[in-house]
C-alpha cells in the first residue's frame, strides 16, 4: 500500500480526493499497488464529508507517520507550503504540488533537496492545469534545443478576452460576469495583471534551459488596458487578442515577457478559447509542438496532481530526472526584443504617423473619427518607446506576433 | 559512455544521427553521460558519409558487442525488425523504434519481453511523428479513464485533404502533386486507404486500455472516394473534412474506426492542416487534452526516437512502466456506432429523402442540378446501411463528428 497525504481541502485538494476515489481501481492497477489517502490536512472542519475521519489539523501528524510515502500539496502561496515541502522531503517523503508560487520561487532548491533524499519533487499541475507539459518537457522533448515557448497560460484572462471578442463587451463588464461565474477571483489582480502567467512562463523557461529564470525579471503586462475598440480593429484584421507568456532564444540572447498579443489564424494558439490553455514549444529538431487542454478547474488540475502521485508511487525511492539548476539565467533587456506593433493614435493624420514610424499598414475601421489605427513594421521595443515618447497622442499599442 | 546502434540509414535513421550530432552536448547533459553512436546498420554503402566508419552490414556485430546498450530501429516493416528486436532484448539491450507495423503487431510481446530482461522497449515515434503522445499516455494521463481518442494520424492524407479544401482540386491531381513533392509514396495505398492510421489508432487504443487492440479488427475507410464536390458542400457548411483514427468507449462497449469525417470550427482538430498531426484524448477527469505537431518528417520523427534513446540511457537496466497486456480487447461491431451522416443522392426529391431518413438538414449548394446534399439526424451505422440499401441513388456519405 502506498499512503498519500493531501494538504489543503479546497478546490484542487478535494479534486485530488475525488479523482483517486473515482478511478481507484484503475489507478491501483497503474501504480501496481493500492493507493490510499491516509490524511487530509486542513484548518477547517468538514463534518459529514467523506474525508471527515482522515482529516487532521496538525502537519506533524503527517510528518511523523513513517507510513506516509507521498505528500500532495494544494494550498497555494509560498508559506507554509515551502516549509511543509522541505520538511516532507527531508523526512524521506515524496512531495508534489499544484502551487506555481512555490515552484517559481523555490523550484531548483526543492528539486535538488529531493535528489539528495532519493525522493521526488514533482509539479505537473503548476503550469497548464490538466495539460501534460512539465513531464513532456522533462522526458519527451529532451533531444531538442528549445528556442521558443509561448503559451496561453491563464484561464481567467483567456475567458475574459474570448468573451470580449465574441460579445463586444468592455473589460469591466466581462470581468464582473467572470467573477459572478467563479471564473475570476474577487481580487483578480494576479490573473488580469499577468502575475500568474509570469510565474508559469518562468517555470517553463527554467525547465527548457535547465537554469533558474527568476519571475521577477520578466517584464509583465496584463490585459486591463485592452478595450472593446481594440477588438473592433482585431475583427477587421481577422486577428485574435490573447495574453501570452513568452520565452525566446535569439542570437544567444534570452527574452521572457508576459503581454497581450495579436495573432492570426495560422497561429496554433489562435483557436484556444475560454478557460482553455495552450502551450507551443519550438524545438530546433522537432519543430512546433502544441499542448492544449483545461488550464484550470478542479478535476483537470487534480488529475495533473494525481499523475505526479502515480509517478511518485512508481518511483518511491528513486529520483526522476529533472534538470533545474539554481544557476540564474540572465534574461536580456526586453528593449532589444523585436516585433510589429498595433497602434491607435488620436488627433493626427497619416503623414504624421508615417513621419514618425516609417511605412505602416493603416487599418480602416470606418467608424471612429478622431483616431487612426495601424500596424508598424517590425522594430525593437526600444525604438517603439523612443517614437512613442516623441508623440503624445498614442491611445494604446498591442504587440503583433508572427 | 552509453553506446547506441541505429538500424537503417534511411530518412528516420539518418535523422537520428543528425539529431544526436547536432545537439550532442545538450543531450549528454540530459542523459548524464556521453551518448555515442557506435554502429549504423544498413545493407547499402555510404561512401564519404559521416557514418562511413561505423557502418556495418551484419546485425550480429551489434548483437555480440556487449558495449551496445541501446538499439534504435528505423527500418520499417515487421521483418526483420521483429527478429532484431527480440534478439536485442534477449541480449539485455534496450530497443526503441519508429516502426508502427512492428509495434501494432508485436507490441505486448516485446513490452513483456523487455520487462523480463530488465530493459526497455519504447516506441514514441510510432504514432504522431515528433508529437509526444505515447509517453504522455503512459506517464501523464494515468489518473484518467480515457473514454475517447481521436486523431489526425497521417500526414500524407491530411496534406491531400488540406490542398483539396484550399484549391478545389480533385483527389488524383493533389495526390500526384504530393507524390512529386515527396509527401506521398509512389505506392500511396498504406496512407490513402487508411492502413497507416489504423495501426496508429490500434496502438493508442491499446495503451489507454492496457489491452491488445488488433488493428485487423478496425473498420478502415480511406480518402480515395472524397471528391472536390464534397469539399464544396463542406465549405458551405463551414466544415472541414479530415480522416480520423477513432477510439471510443460508450456504455461499456469499445468502438474503433478509421474514416473520413466532417468537423466544425469548435473541434480542437479543425485547424490541424497540411502534414501536421493532432491527437485529442478525452479523460473522465482531465477532460479534453490535445497534442499537435509534425506527424512525419525526418527530424521530428528522429527527435521522438532520440527521446526514447535518452529515456533508455537514463534507465539502462530498469524497465519504465508500460501497461500493455496481450489480452485482446473485444471491439464492438461498428454497426452499433452512432453519428450523423452527410449524404449526397442523385435524381430524387426532398420528400423521398425524408421518407427514408426522417427529418434531415438540406444543404443548399445552388449549383448542381441532379443531386441533393443533406445531413441526417444521429443514427447507427446499421440503420444508415439499411436505409442506403433501400435507396439506389446514394452518391456518397461522410460521417459528421460532434
Amino acid at each position: 500500500m502506498v499512503n498519500v497525504a493531501v494538504l489543503g481541502y479546497g478546490t484542487v485538494g478535494s479534486g485530488i480526493v475525488e479523482v483517486i476515489k473515482t478511478n481507484q481501481e484503475l489507478i491501483n492497477k497503474r501504480v501496481g499497488d493500492e493507493l490510499n489517502i491516509k490524511y487530509v490536512l486542513d484548518l477547517r472542519e468538514f463534518p459529514g464529508d467523506i474525508i471527515e475521519n482522515i482529516l487532521v489539523h496538525d502537519y506533524d501528524v503527517i510528518l511523523n507517520d513513517p507510513e506516509v510515502n507521498i505528500v500532495a500539496e494544494a494550498m497555494g502561496g509560498v508559506e507554509p507550503a515551502y516549509t511543509f515541502a522541505k520538511k516532507a522531503i527531508e523526512s524521506g517523503k515524496n512531495f508534489c504540488t499544484s502551487n506555481k508560487e512555490l515552484v517559481a520561487k523555490h523550484g531548483p532548491e526543492l528539486v535538488e533537496l529531493a535528489k539528495k533524499n532519493s525522493v521526488n519533487f514533482l509539479f505537473e499541475a503548476s503550469v497548464g492545469g490538466g495539460i501534460p507539459i512539465i513531464r513532456p518537457i522533462n522526458e519527451s522533448l529532451t533531444p531538442d534545443d528549445v528556442v521558443e515557448v509561448v503559451g496561453i497560460l491563464n484561464g481567467t484572462t483567456n475567458y475574459i478576452l474570448t468573451k470580449m471578442a465574441k460579445e463586444g463587451s468592455d473589460f469591466d463588464t466581462v470581468l464582473r460576469r467572470a467573477q459572478e461565474l467563479g471564473y475570476a477571483e474577487k481580487n483578480p489582480e494576479a490573473d488580469v495583471e499577468g502575475y500568474d502567467a509570469c510565474r508559469k512562463i518562468a517555470i517553463l523557461a527554467s525547465l527548457v534551459t535547465g537554469k533558474y529564470v527568476d519571475f521577477e525579471d520578466i517584464t509583465t503586462e496584463g490585459i486591463t488596458k485592452i478595450t472593446d475598440v481594440d477588438f473592433k480593429y482585431a475583427a477587421v484584421l481577422g486577428l485574435s487578442i490573447k495574453i501570452f507568456g513568452k520565452f525566446k532564444v535569439k542570437d544567444g540572447k534570452y527574452f521572457a515577457q508576459v503581454c497581450p498579443v495579436m495573432i492570426d489564424k495560422s497561429h496554433p494558439l489562435y483557436s484556444v478559447e475560454d478557460v482553455k490553455n495552450g502551450i507551443l514549444v519550438r524545438g530546433n529538431m522537432v519543430g512546433d509542438v502544441m499542448f492544449y487542454g483545461s488550464g484550470a478547474g478542479k478535476l483537470p488540475t487534480a488529475s495533473a496532481v494525481v499523475s505526479d502521485i502515480i509517478e511518485e508511487a512508481r518511483h518511491l525511492n528513486e529520483t526522476i530526472n529533472i534538470i533545474w539548476s539554481d544557476e540564474k539565467l540572465n534574461l536580456s533587456d526586453i528593449k532589444d526584443s523585436e516585433c510589429r506593433f498595433f497602434v491607435r493614435v488620436k488627433n493626427t493624420d497619416k503623414d504624421a504617423i508615417e513621419g514618425n514610424f516609417g511605412e505602416v499598414e493603416f487599418i480602416n475601421l470606418g467608424e471612429i473619427d478622431d483616431e487612426i489605427g495601424f500596424i508598424t513594421r517590425s522594430m525593437s521595443e526600444e525604438t517603439f518607446a523612443q517614437i512613442a515618447e516623441k508623440m503624445d497622442n498614442i491611445i494604446t499599442r498591442i504587440r503583433v506576433e508572427g
